[in-house]
């Protein structure tokens, strides 16, 4: 049985384990005042363009961790954040930002993407009225929940409609390595830096045993984050640990290469399924693919093969989620077209 | 420059880095699902005693962590967790547990444990007035901020007043380990199960990269906690780092011979500043001591070694912190122990 | 300028003020510890039917209040409440529930009310998974927040749903009153209090100066909640003034008396309007009533009488929001339906 | 039996009730923007001194639910409020403050107030580490708990003090009236104004059914507040009720004179004991005091007056809490008196 099932089944890249082992003994710094934590820092730093070194870098040890933190750090009571009604904060994240006293405001979406539109609709239905929440916050997710990537003007689009509407633009990467090494994307680093006012570049699901890099780019937001990582329980002892393995993914290119081969698994089961005249969900050059099967191949698929069914589209098919990562292995992969062919 | 600075200077202990790596590329479940954690739990709930089957076990991925999650998953909204003035979670923790909606109330303490006569007298200042709090949780750490480790007696009594007063008892293990290899100490994780309703135990500093295990002793508790987990942040994609950790800690004695290390190298400091005539702040059998130095020796020291001076005791005399841990090397120690020979 | 805008534009019924001078220097306990809040709270029970004396009354100081302090106490963290996507505390209250921690899931309605199968679709959606909060209570408004009014039959069918898969039964009562006096309505208090786990009874929009008396059902939600309502800052000082005023309403069938004359000046309207061919957002035999008119006819009104516009219904036409009370005159409605005839 | 148990056992003044009379059939709007409350804040603006228009300020409905609101208005997640052990906050208000979030830290006081000293003590012990909350708000109580009135050079330094420290400073004035009526007395609404960030006047304990006027003065403190008071549930929907009442006691001096009226039956009281040889537990010019007296005393005063036993002083001797307020007889003052003449 080989799993499709998520881009977190196996441990992590060799490199991050070497690294690991490499430095076991040395003594550091706890709570990310480490040396290591400070040099991926300028690593990551280094990746944002210009202006990159006003750009704050924090290394927190997961995603909901750090969407929670970063959420109710940024907003005052009253404020609400934005975002589709996919979202994974509004979804699978068992409330954790209603938890720290925020509702979520939502869009329907189909692809998985928040535009202007949905957003100005939002603000529509709350004018400046104090029986209602205050939206403030925009979060997407890129790439989304079900594989698509935002185009660099969807970005721009966007980030500009956000500072018109004095809106912060928040977004959540837990796949951002993904998005941004997919077929056709035009988006940087930079950009993300250039564009939004906070985001995070996801660790565990690209090669990493745990950890997420939360940038903040509006300096409004910097102000004593580290009280809030400590406070909501993200503050590692051991912040060597996300140091090092954010050096090691960023001391070279290791960071995208790991991105782009999951993309590029994901692709070629893409092209056999499109050849063997299925569709998708929704189009996604990403490690995340939601093909649309008839049940007795699902049925069939299961035996040898783990992933999750996603939908169901009608009597007969449904769509499923097959995701690859890091680790996918092409041989694997070859087998699985087989089953199509 | 070697550090006494705490007990997270170093990253694992070498059989976790190896059982990290041998399983690296093994295909599992997400969120703590995995057989690693499954096995880890196992092997933990042997430890536990008679009726050992009945508690919950969790990994989660920090002590601040932990405590915010278990006390806010344990206590109703109006309810409050009773420490002493010194503890983590009243002044270490960024208020993490009051962000989760609860007070703290504290009792004064010398030696760092808390007895029942302080939390009576806790009892006293509510008399079920809804115009206060309700005091309900009694939480402990074992061994204490200050390194002192309660006794057996100790516990048992501090249980059975809670038991008749309708107290939960809640023990903060992050150093629990040293508590039960100290010299002198009866307690078992046994006993821990039998007298506390939750308790943790730390691996983080004692040879884990990361992660804290609870136990949930009483059946009210146990309820939905992977949704509280899931919440506050704690429940990692990739459990089975924590689950191969706590598998390889529990697989044999390896978890106690650590601490038990780590509690020897501190006590041959103990038995030297002894005999070179200095006092201490508290007795403390564990890996922390607290010293009380001349400053011109302090001064003197901070040259090669690396600590935290504790607090000013007199014009001329502070109290140190020193910390051991499984990685302290009996050489440093040796050496260290030579500066005021 | 005669305002339709509300049921809340005057003060209180005369009886009400009369009986706050009569009393004005009795010296009486605070927080609702006095003679008249705990005879309101016999004389409310008695309306309760059977088994009323095992009911919790406790009576505060509005309606927001009363939803926040209730939903958070009966709701452990990763609960969340079920409502409308028109539901007041989803919409008008500010984020008030999520400040206190918890998710509203919402279904759509369009004429206000919430049946078993919307309950069952978002149960079907949260199937016992710790990445999404638990469902846990149904949050009903009666009348509904477009003036509907909820059959005896509807009301016993949602009990019973909810009781067979565990969901507590909340009834926010702001315009109870108007409920059960509409023409038609089966319902009766001790219904009411035979098929929730917890409702409150209006006053604020029923002619008192300010007020609601929750009704406590489910013994499991009782134990500590004037500490829930004194935390959440509910517990007025001068209790006495809820007592005095709720020992008035119910002393004999004032609460009934207004709220019917409310429902009977709103009926004329509805009368007139349907005889002059207009048509209506939702049918509402309660005092607020949502008829559909054409723009032109809007801005005639607007010149003498004060009401909000709703909602678009095309490019001509709007519709409007129309509320009576216990205090609207019969001849402000003669006049204002003379505008249409 | 005669109550000296609080300042809140009758209703309101007598003009109060006249007043709300007067206006009940008026149609007004909701939620404060009617025109009384807004009279009433243009009048109480105008005790302010100059710069008084740039004040902000609110009406809300009690003591808690205003000191709730602001300070978790004010502070951002990781701030904490600093208060003396007695403080309200602290001990009175059920965690309210933390049920928002925040840590309240304490300083020890004999005397009911808060010096510089120790507001600086505080300061030391948490050097701007994330491991600790970040103090940032001063809230004093004026007259304190135990009826104790700052001097006008106590709050001057105190808000120095602050200002240097980059502290808010924020006043409960649940008896702000007593105080400022106060034999000896200098300072007044303009210097509240002048020396904090925000403060309240207490109307509840002053002659009113219910009703604070909060005056935020500090800019940035302004922003979206009536967000917050309907978040908390503090909005009423008959906020002419407030307003009626706030534009009655600021008329004219009423307010001032109610206060006034009920120091000096205190006063009258005090003046007695200490001519019968009694000592107090604090000196206190305002409408509480807290006579020392031998337990046979209070035993045989029981039978005919209600009032409260503080605290124990020894074997044979208690202090005691005796409340006087607008309503209090000079009458029943001077049968009093006999009693221990």
């Amino acid at each position: 049985m080989y799993s499709f099932k998520n881009d977190y089944a196996e441990g992590a890249h060799p490199r991050i384990l070497q690294a690991l082992s490499d430095t076991n003994l040395e003594q550091s710094e706890g709570y990310g005042c480490d040396e290591h934590s400070l040099a991926a820092v300028q690593l990551i730093k280094k990746r944002l363009g210009a202006d990159a070194d006003k750009a704050d870098v924090h290394l927190l040890c997961g995603g909901t961790q750090t969407n929670l933190t970063a959420i109710s750090a940024f907003l005052r009571p009253h404020e609400a954040a934005i975002g589709t009604n996919m979202s994974h904060i509004f979804v699978h994240e068992t409330g954790a930002i209603e938890a720290t006293g925020h509702k979520i405001l939502t869009v329907p979406t189909t692809d998985g993407k928040l535009y202007p539109d949905g957003v100005n609709a939002i603000l529509d239905m709350h004018p400046n009225d104090e029986h209602m929440v205050k939206p403030r916050l925009v979060k997407i997710s890129n790439s989304t929940e079900i594989g698509s990537v935002y185009t660099l003007k969807e970005l721009e689009d966007l980030s500009r409609f956000c500072r018109e509407k004095k809106l912060l633009l928040y977004a959540d990467g837990a796949r951002l390595g993904s998005a941004l090494t997919a077929a056709g994307n035009e988006t940087t680093l930079a950009d993300m830096r250039r564009l939004t006012d906070a985001f995070y570049i996801g660790g565990t699901k690209n090669g990493a045993l745990l950890g997420e890099a939360l940038v903040i780019v509006n300096d409004a937001l910097k102000e004593d984050f580290r009280y809030h990582i400590k406070q909501k329980g993200g503050l590692m002892a051991k912040g060597r640990i996300l140091g090092i393995q954010f050096e090691e993914l960023f001391r070279d290119d290791l960071f995208f290469d790991l991105a782009r081969h999951a993309n590029a698994m994901a692709q070629l089961i893409v092209s056999s399924l499109k050849k063997a005249g299925y569709s998708f969900l929704t189009a996604s050059p990403s490690n995340q693919i939601f093909p649309i099967l008839p049940n007795t191949l699902i049925e069939k698929l299961h035996k040898n093969w783990a992933f999750y069914v996603w939908s169901k589209i009608d009597e007969s098919h449904s769509s499923v989620r097959l995701v690859t990562s890091w680790a996918t292995s092409a041989e694997a992969v070859r087998k699985f077209i087989e089953e199509f062919e």
